[in-house]
């Protein structure tokens, strides 16, 4: 067990399924050329490993029941029945789910991750069931109460649930717990609009509202995944260990590849968006920051864009550190290693 | 005489006129806590001394006609009249001057500036006269092909001229010459939109160019300035000093800073645009910077904003360096401290 605990909060999505296997295969990679082994060769944690205490379900690439039944099938893909899985807020706040009826992805988001958010990868149901139904918001209270500074949450979705729990329990905003989020742009465009990202537009209310609360946040957002890129050659790696995992993965993570192939062909190769969070978040010395007092635009063109909050320009607290440089080869190496190491064993 | 040399491409304009100050004083400032003064204590240069050897005219603030008559004007107050003025391009490339008439200022400048650029200060007409209509262009290639890197270029206004010369002599982009740029905004919000910066919303298309030929940049924009503030405090001294330059200065610039009070009061004083763009040309270490390759966007509600060109996201060449942090206290002590010197002589 380490003593660092950490908290996905998912809408998984092709990208959260890696970051799930990144999370695990942090928790003891034996292969990974960072960890701090013994002279035996035994499976030493790695130096930045966390324990994942649970993940969270938002919504985003997929509904929440979508997100937290993938979510449950891919732990127990990798023989981890042991994480409960708690459902979050459903839909955004300004969303009006009496007038509209229950949230659904949008079209874009379906053709990224599928009918099925795993890119039509088959994985089996898990046995088990999720914890209740919107359980997210008081689970992550208690989880930032009893652990404080030891917590790291790392949201992949829509931060509704975040935001939620941020404006119904304020004093967890001081608990010391980090909060490292995938979303947002802040020195290039958008990739649902000139302006946004895909997880910030999502709930462009509930993610000002993370940054304005006065939560120390750490944005892992397009400036630096976009940087990031797996190719097929990474995926013929999972292919060839000729285990369950690695099919499900390399089949997975291909359909990812061809979608980015075909619609944003720079990265060359898919973005290794959630993963990267996760990275960050257990290795803040993978990225660069720039401390930057976030808001997020709410209105016309500019909906979903994150920004400098011209009014706490010269504040001398930043709330906020936005990732604007990564070291991808070792972040890429790292993810490998990782990764294929779990996926080897199942 | 500097081994330096220094030319400023301005749309004379209140803060232009406090960056030709700046430059005037930053030739010869015998005050300057930071100059390398000799045991004496006589009128040393100061170590980032650069020779004002021109000043061309761009338009923005005002059109080129009154920029020009007012860089004239400045440079007679303080005794400068060996520094010629060179008009340059009087309209954005895409501005169709048949259609439209001469290009005017936008109300917006008319009120931040003033009727006369000056905020309505009172500066008699200088004795001599500018350079030949649209001579700016063809001054600065021969500028640039004659100086190479001990020329650095200081645009404070559209960049029209400059990217004009970029087009016309490719070969200057791989002078050497240093060009650090007053415009744009990539972490914070726009000042004339929410995405549009005042320069650069001036001749989009112009400053794409400029960003993405190839040209190395520098660029100070309201990430930076908008963190500099001169209050009334400032201007009392050079009230205090009662010269005929002195009363100038405060007149105009006590305009400027309750413009600001009245519409960005969150500025606390009057932005520094220009003359930090020219404290940074000459002392870089007055910011830091990060390197971006940026691209303007051109269309509907984005149009002029300064943006990564994710196309040239992963390139392993950065052309452009953007300001993200300023060391707000050393830039306004030198700021005060030079042109106030040179303000007490005339």
């Amino acid at each position: 067990m380490a003593d660092r605990k950490l908290i996905l909060d998912l809408d998984t999505g092709i990208d959260d399924a890696l970051a799930i296997a990144y999370a695990l295969g942090s928790a003891a990679a034996p292969n990974d050329a960072d960890s701090m082994s013994d002279d035996s060769g035994s499976a030493a944690a790695p130096s930045d490993a966390a324990d994942l205490i649970a993940i969270t379900g938002t919504f985003g690439n997929v509904a929440v029941p979508l997100g937290v039944r993938n979510s449950l099938a891919v732990l127990h893909a990798f023989g981890r029945d042991d994480v409960p899985v708690y459902p979050g807020v459903d839909h955004p706040w300004a969303y009006d789910a009496a007038k509209f009826g229950p949230w659904t992805p949008s079209a874009g988001s379906v053709a990224v991750h599928g009918e099925n958010g795993l890119g039509g990868a088959e994985l089996p149901d898990s046995p088990r069931a999720a914890e209740p139904a919107g359980s997210a918001v008081d689970f992550l209270i208690d989880a930032m109460r009893s652990y404080g500074d030891r917590l790291t949450i790392v949201p992949t979705g829509s931060l509704t649930t975040i935001a939620t729990v941020l404006r119904k329990a304020p004093d967890v905003i001081d608990s010391g717990a980090h909060i490292t989020l995938m979303g947002g742009a802040l020195t290039v465009p958008g990739n649902v609009s000139p302006g946004a990202e895909a997880n910030i537009s999502q709930d462009p209310e509930a993610a000002d509202y993370v940054f304005r609360c006065g939560a120390r946040t750490t944005m892992i957002g397009l400036d630096v995944t976009h940087r990031t890129a797996l190719t097929r050659s990474g995926t013929a790696q999972w292919r060839a260990l000729h285990t369950a995992a690695g099919d499900f993965l390399a089949d997975m993570t291909d359909y990812y590849i061809d979608y980015y192939l075909a619609h944003q062909p720079e990265v060359k190769g898919c973005g290794l968006h959630d993963p990267l969070a996760v990275a960050a978040a257990l290795d803040p010395t993978l990225v660069t920051t720039l401390g930057v007092n976030l808001k997020v635009d709410l209105d016309g063109a500019f909906r979903g864009r994150t920004i400098g909050d011209r009014a706490r320009l010269t504040d001398p607290v930043t709330t906020t550190r936005v990732a604007v440089r990564v070291n991808v080869e070792r972040f890429l190496d790292r993810f490998m290693t990782r990764i294929t190491a779990l996926a080897a064993k199942h």
